[in-house]
């Protein structure tokens, strides 16, 4: 059977995106909707992070103003400020739907995530019984003296989420952005209330795309060969419980290519978030963690499908099988959203090199406040483009 | 016993360290001996890189006028314009030492490096016969459809060194700068013409601390925490075969930390050595691989080792065992060159945060042309400091 020229993908839902506040939200916000995306499961990593149900809905407010077509879930950010009173508000308002859990600095604005779970019990019975997801970020701490690094972070932290099911095997969890073939494993090995989501930019990157290169830089950090090859095959399959979660994270590109003053020389900058001050004023600038896909994600999700024989897949991967695992499987919702995917022709569907904010169009490229974001695969050509 | 507060040191030797061409050669040739080197073994992948004894030696005449007090040694670059009759006459002139192997692509320079070992042995051959010494970059290019990536290059190419090592026993070879505990265990299980180069910064370094950080990112990339255990504990253990080669590499730090424009943006450059062109012309700018620690050299060396308890062994590992291994280890070249270290007071020996050329000290930081290097371990504190 030869390959479609045409798909017809049922309201593709996006279970994880950072959608930012301020300038870079209304830059980010209607991307979603560009990338095809027409459900969003949206993270609470903001400064401060979402912590009360209030929030997030006012949050979800704004988002909404920007892209109204748009329908945004909220999350909760896991803290120990967090009760079982808000629990129960946030889930009957019906906005917020989960609860992000990051392991403490572990990426952009993690300073406040867990170390414990023992100690969120009360608050994981509350979400039970109140059907809220719980969604982790799968990655321990850095321990470089216990032998912890980025390289093995997820697979150490494996054995925290089975702890967490095996005690709440009614509690539904979400594996986020899963980059090892041992986190798919797990998740295989779980129950039906454990699901996982996988990004596009996982499906592709290994770490030497990543080494030395900021524009790739992500956490958790792509990792070898095998893992990548393990994550295709689980998409592959089609098995229900593996789905998209972009993980789309956008930052002003001088935040991805800082740049790197010295004490005492013209034009130094004040620390920015990420910077390590040392003793003598040198400013040793960090990558921000970050791929940012949302404005071409149905599109890529696509022709990395294809690219490796999946393309048959694309509406579990990229609606049915997180729809069904959140609920949101109704036929109008499933109806309502429906995109149309068609081959590109020659020169189409390039990736554009930048999106900039109207606003910040005249300022230099080394301005940390030019909200302007280069996209995953600036440049290179999509093989799927949406017909509007 | 306490620890000591004074240290005398033999005539340290670098057996790994690049000097580059034109005004950044002119500033970090003179590092050399102000990190305590008295010896210095030059690798030879400049532009164009060294493929003939003339060369080499016209290139260690300059570096000798830029720091007469300096032993410079000089390598040839493995490539098929070598041919036996140029080893002859390198061998045969004293300066010439070595012939330097990349693979590929692996690393700066590196883009003429060889593919297949067979090829070679002629080469081999009439090193072995001249007494030349095989320097080998240990990693196999990736090759990600083959599974072969950053993070295990390494250890993939471990069965060329066997494999050469087998053909040509009486060949000295040394794999440098190695990264990880299979390569110290298969440098261990071969003859005494086997030796090895571990760089101070791979006893410091792992993964995380290259992820997102372009000043400590390097070829062969730092490993996992058990690696870095492993090479610790070789020079704990004052293996004879293991020893200092810093691969000390400056970058000029706009190229560290390159300023990525977008097409038909102010201030777009022209397109550098690493640049990704993209068809619609974003510039996906890479980081330069390479860790700068010449001017701190010995005093770094000592802090590291007394950090994790093998201070005994800092004789050794920055001088005893490179000279024994390269037959540079007589009586007279021990003592000329030696040196006292002391512990610091503080707040003494604070390593400073960047070395310019005095003729670069006007241009800005995002200057390609300004020879501005950021050192290892900039603006922190060693625990020892050379006595002048």
């Amino acid at each position: 059977m030869s390959a479609p020229d045409e798909l017809t993908i049922p309201s593709p839902a996006d279970f994880h995106v950072h959608l930012r506040q301020g300038a870079m939200s209304e830059l980010v916000t209607p991307h979603v909707g560009e990338g095809g995306i027409s459900l969003a499961y949206v993270m609470p990593n903001l400064v401060p992070p979402l912590t009360t149900a209030a929030d997030a809905e006012s949050y979800i407010s704004q988002l909404h103003k920007l892209s109204p077509s748009t329908h945004f879930l909220a999350t909760l950010y896991l803290s120990p400020s967090l009760t079982p009173e808000e629990i129960r508000k946030a889930a009957a308002a019906g906005i917020v739907r989960g609860v992000k859990s990051y392991p403490r600095g572990v990426t952009t604005n993690s300073d406040g995530g867990i170390e414990d779970y023992e100690t969120y019990y009360p608050i994981f019975e509350e979400m039970e019984r109140c059907n809220l997801v719980l969604n982790l970020h799968g990655e321990l701490p850095s321990d470089i003296d216990r032998g912890i690094c980025v390289m093995n972070a997820e697979h150490e932290f494996l054995a925290h989420l089975h702890k967490i099911h095996n005690r709440f095997p009614n509690l539904r969890i979400v594996l986020e952005h899963a980059t090892t073939a041992k986190a798919v494993e797990a998740v295989k090995a779980c129950g039906d209330t454990v699901g996982c989501t996988i990004t596009p930019h996982h499906l592709q990157l290994v770490v030497d795309d990543w080494a030395g290169k900021p524009l790739n830089f992500c956490k958790p950090v792509a990792k070898l060969p095998s893992d990548r090859q393990a994550l295709r095959d689980v998409i592959r399959s089609g098995h229900p419980r593996f789905f998209l979660g972009s993980d789309s994270a956008p930052h002003p590109l001088a935040n991805k290519y800082p740049s790197a003053v010295t004490h005492g020389a013209p034009g130094v900058r004040p620390a920015a978030s990420g910077d390590d001050l040392e003793p003598t004023g040198v400013i040793a600038c960090g990558c921000a963690a970050g791929v940012y896909t949302s404005p071409i994600l149905v599109p890529l999700c696509a022709t990395l499908l294809e690219s490796f024989g999946a393309l048959d897949q694309l509406a579990n991967y990229v609606s049915l099988n997180g729809r069904k695992f959140y609920g949101y499987d109704q036929p109008d919702q499933l109806a309502k959203g429906t995109i149309k995917l068609r081959r590109t022709q020659a020169p189409s569907n390039v990736v554009p090199p930048v999106y900039v904010h109207p606003k910040c169009q005249a300022m230099g490229d080394g301005d940390t406040d030019k909200v302007q974001v280069v996209p995953f695969w600036a440049g290179k050509k999509l093989a799927w483009e949406i017909v509007n």
